[in-house]
């Protein structure tokens, strides 16, 4: 450690690991992470008002030194905890069966010596001696293509570790329509899709616990998110009438479980808090986002894009919300996209035309395919040189005329009875091309974010001129290249010098919820604000979303 | 039917099979079923302040016919649930996860028709269409030796099945003692002393449902009494402390469990309410009795007597309440008696002493064994006849002087180096007798009990011409004949005109708590009002237990 770094960089800092680039010494094969997600992230965690959210978690522990009972001290055990936890300031009303039923073995196990866990006026739990230093919680965001955890130590704060892993119930369907499909048509599929959720969630809590190199017990508190579906499907709920007219939701309110209930594998006497869902796919994601971002405290009207499987939007300030689901499907996540992939090793992920192509592959490696921002790039850059048309056809090559487009023509080969553009050869030489199709495919999941935002500034009222800030949130929505997305269309081009990119906003949200009972509790009052538009009965969506499918150009 | 008897009885005692003796021809063998105790329970439960207690169980079941969603009514399904509970006006804040789970699935059953069961402000459990019909409670009293179950429909009070059993976990010990020492030395102790009664539950439970001819799942909530020892393996807590000075118990408060958390087979929405305990060994038992004979409401001071394998005594009225517990050990309920068996077919249940000997058998058979309240009364006979001295020690034959005991000093027979005395035969010419021994074991039972209203009186300071009545209370006290415990020292011969009988106060109790959510929440009241007295620690105990083991005479 160079002695700079040590005066520069913060104590948590340095022990996180963090290095001034311009001070190490690079002397063999190294892995640099990033600090640009972690930033945005911590960014979002400390930005709610007053700068940073007050770190009180929803369970506290209480050591206490209990009064041994006595000939003239006959109080039951669970009356001396409850005099000792009163002491405290703390007022119990009611008792998990689970602690009474352990209750005289536990206390006399350290000579009356033990640490109450209490979420609001129940003792949930007990523990011999004092435990009081370890309280550990994980954030999970439930996306329908992936998983993503946070752990976090409650008493600081701090990030312990972040894991994540596909959702394993894609191999029941790619998306939410999928999956409640299978739901519906098999005897078992509900529980199927419940399980591979939860043991997701358990094979994830196992890994961020190794790397944090602590214990699985030390986890008392989980705080979920996720769209409607991922909801219900979590909680072991059929979600049959989210996805039928008029799409209601069993339960929007938020939801606390023990865990064992929904068989997850930290303490058993901890707690899982679900963040309430705003209505139709409109989820406790989309919950999650508006508390990382804090619309709900925005002077100024701001437009919050959530772009995943599904596309949650968002357009309101303090004083009103309003919300809408789009099924962008998948083209996004490079899913039926021909030579599509997820943004991961090997994914070409962004392209820019200027007298040749040129593209970058995620980790520097041979390329494989293409991933959603990069199909955006090359759609949006093949309409610049005038190889497609706004309707999105290919131009036939002798009819280019535009001159990157007549540099870069040769690209165009034929494809099942139309044109593709070849954007690279993969190592066995295959062709990674985008295709007609592909381009059809991205149009319907573009047009029907467009059409979302249209019928919401219909009907907020609120004009382009007074969107102060548009706020990509998701994965995809960190990595496109906001230009591509505003050429295309997915954003309109009025907008494109407001564009932020917030992250894995839904996520921060979890994160804020799990160390702060008062966000949570904020949580539940922001859902009840959201108005939920139906675009599928909105009148004139089917002509604005038709007109939505078209491509502006820049 | 007599036409007499149309005219003389009600048409629910018509409907229960009552008839009018004096009407009936009896044309061939007839079981009579003598309504003493039935009436007397019926008596106990009628007998709260006003009459009657309010028929308001915890319970309460709601019919609702749901809104239907509709485009404009995007509500969640649980806030149509809440809104129209709401209409009816009872307000839930709080949703059983169970609940939640099956919602969607069971609001479409039957077209949003759904009956709501809900308690406090739980929503608890929901079934499709209307099922407000039934709703059903058992009220068990679990007693050291025997469990008694009442099963009682909710709406009406009445009472459709009664049923009892020995209590399995005797396998592991006759008295609260033993069983707890087996907890203590077995590994899995605990668990198979909770299993045996939780199962014991279950097999009643389902031989109630057979005799009412209803459904398991139409029984939604338990009542349950027990002294703390039965209360704890009951709950699943360890009972080790409670037979440790200074006695405390895990806790005392009463407890509400979900049924599956006890492995009990009812309604899972119904819920397991256990009344509270008082302290040391005097538990929800005895606060039954309180709630049944209304001690704490009483201007006038009363004494009330349970006598099981364990003896409660309370002393007081409606200002103070004292209570304290003796371990009267199995003599009474016939066990460690050389020819002792319980109250059942082939006991002799009472003796006389005249000219010669007269005894009558249960169900009057051939007699097999002598049961407690024969054994009260040989012994008050001898003790009058001048067989035995005060010191409870046989008379050498020669010595007798008493006109009876001359006629009946015959009966006295040699027996293992002492004396015995011969009450009957058994079918296979085995003798049936009062030896030594058994009448010292009794002088230890009755000592005890004695002892404690000794104590008892010192404490509270109330002296025999302040004891307006003494009631006594359980199997054993309802059978006993009262002269025969005064002139052996069991009750104080200064209240022998007192004694009342009240039959198993307990268990009505449990079923005044199961009626009345009313009565349940003055269960708690009344047993943070009693002092507990610690009979062990009480100075002058071991001088008063001696004395106590007299025997007065008439």
């Amino acid at each position: 450690m160079h002695e700079q770094e040590t005066a520069l960089l913060q104590a948590d800092e340095l022990a996180e690991g963090i290095r001034l680039a311009c001070l190490v010494e690079v002397s063999g094969p190294t892995t640099v992470e990033l600090l640009a997600e972690k930033n945005m992230q911590h960014q979002i965690l400390l930005s709610t008002s007053g700068g940073k959210a007050q770190i009180m978690p929803q369970l506290t522990k209480r050591y206490l030194e209990v009064d041994k009972p006595g000939l003239e001290d006959h109080r039951p055990d669970l009356q001396r905890i409850k005099d000792s936890l009163a002491q405290q300031g703390i007022s119990v009303t009611k008792t998990h069966f689970s602690v009474l039923q352990k209750l005289p073995v536990v206390l006399r196990k350290d000579k009356f010596k033990v640490t109450a866990i209490v979420h609001e006026k129940e003792l949930l739990g007990l523990e011999p001696g004092n435990t009081g230093d370890n309280l550990l919680g994980m954030a999970f965001d439930i996306g329908t293509t992936t998983i993503v955890g946070f752990l976090i130590d409650l008493y600081t704060g701090r990030e312990l570790a972040v894991v994540s892993a596909l959702n394993p119930q894609t191999r029941f369907g790619g998306d939410v329509i999928s999956r409640i499909t299978y739901a519906n048509q098999n005897e078992h599929g509900l529980a199927q899709l419940h399980t591979a959720v939860t043991e997701a969630l358990n094979t994830l809590i196992g890994q961020a616990v190794e790397q944090a190199k602590i214990k699985r017990e030390d986890i008392y508190t989980l705080t979920v998110v996720g769209n409607t579906c991922m909801h219900h499907l979590f909680l072991g709920i059929h979600p049959r009438q989210v996805a039928l007219s008029p799409y209601v939701a069993a339960v929007s309110e938020p939801v606390e479980a023990e865990p064992a209930k929904l068989g997850l594998e930290i303490n058993p006497a901890g707690k899982v808090f679900m963040l309430p869902n705003i209505a139709g796919f409109v989820g406790a994601d989309t919950v999650g986002v508006l508390l990382a971002t804090e619309l709900d405290r925005s002077e100024k009207s701001k437009l919050v894009i959530d772009i995943g499987t599904n596309g949650e939007l968002v357009l309101g300030n303090k004083d009103s919300l309003f919300a809408c689901s789009t099924a962008a499907g998948p083209a996004f996540e490079g899913a039926q996209i021909s030579c599509g992939m997820r943004g991961a090793s090997g994914a070409i992920d962004h392209v820019t035309f200027s007298d040749d192509l040129q593209f970058s592959v995620i980790d520097n490696v041979s390329p494989l395919g293409i991933c959603g921002s990069a199909l955006l790039d090359t759609v949006a850059g093949l309409l610049e040189a005038g190889l497609i048309t706004k309707r999105g056809k290919f131009v036939e090559p002798d009819k280019v005329t535009n001159p990157t487009g007549q540099k870069l023509k040769e690209r165009l080969i034929e494809h099942d009875g139309s044109w593709a553009f070849l954007v690279a050869q993969d190592p066995d030489g295959k062709r990674i091309m985008v295709t007609q199709k592909d381009i059809r495919e991205l149009q319907l999941a573009k047009g029907a974010m467009a059409a979302g935002i249209r019928i919401l500034m219909n009907n907020s009222g609120i004009g382009y001129d007074e969107i102060d800030e548009v706020l990509l949130a998701g994965a995809f929505g960190n990595y496109l290249n906001p230009r591509s997305a505003c050429i295309i269309g997915l954003i309109p081009g009025e907008l494109e010098d407001r564009v932020t990119m917030v992250g894995n906003a839904a996520g921060a949200g979890a994160k804020l919820a799990l160390i702060s009972s008062e966000e949570y509790h904020r949580a539940a009052q922001l859902a009840k604000k959201v108005k939920f538009i139906e675009l599928g009965s909105n009148p004139g969506f089917a002509r604005i979303f038709a007109n939505s499918m078209l491509l502006p150009g820049p």
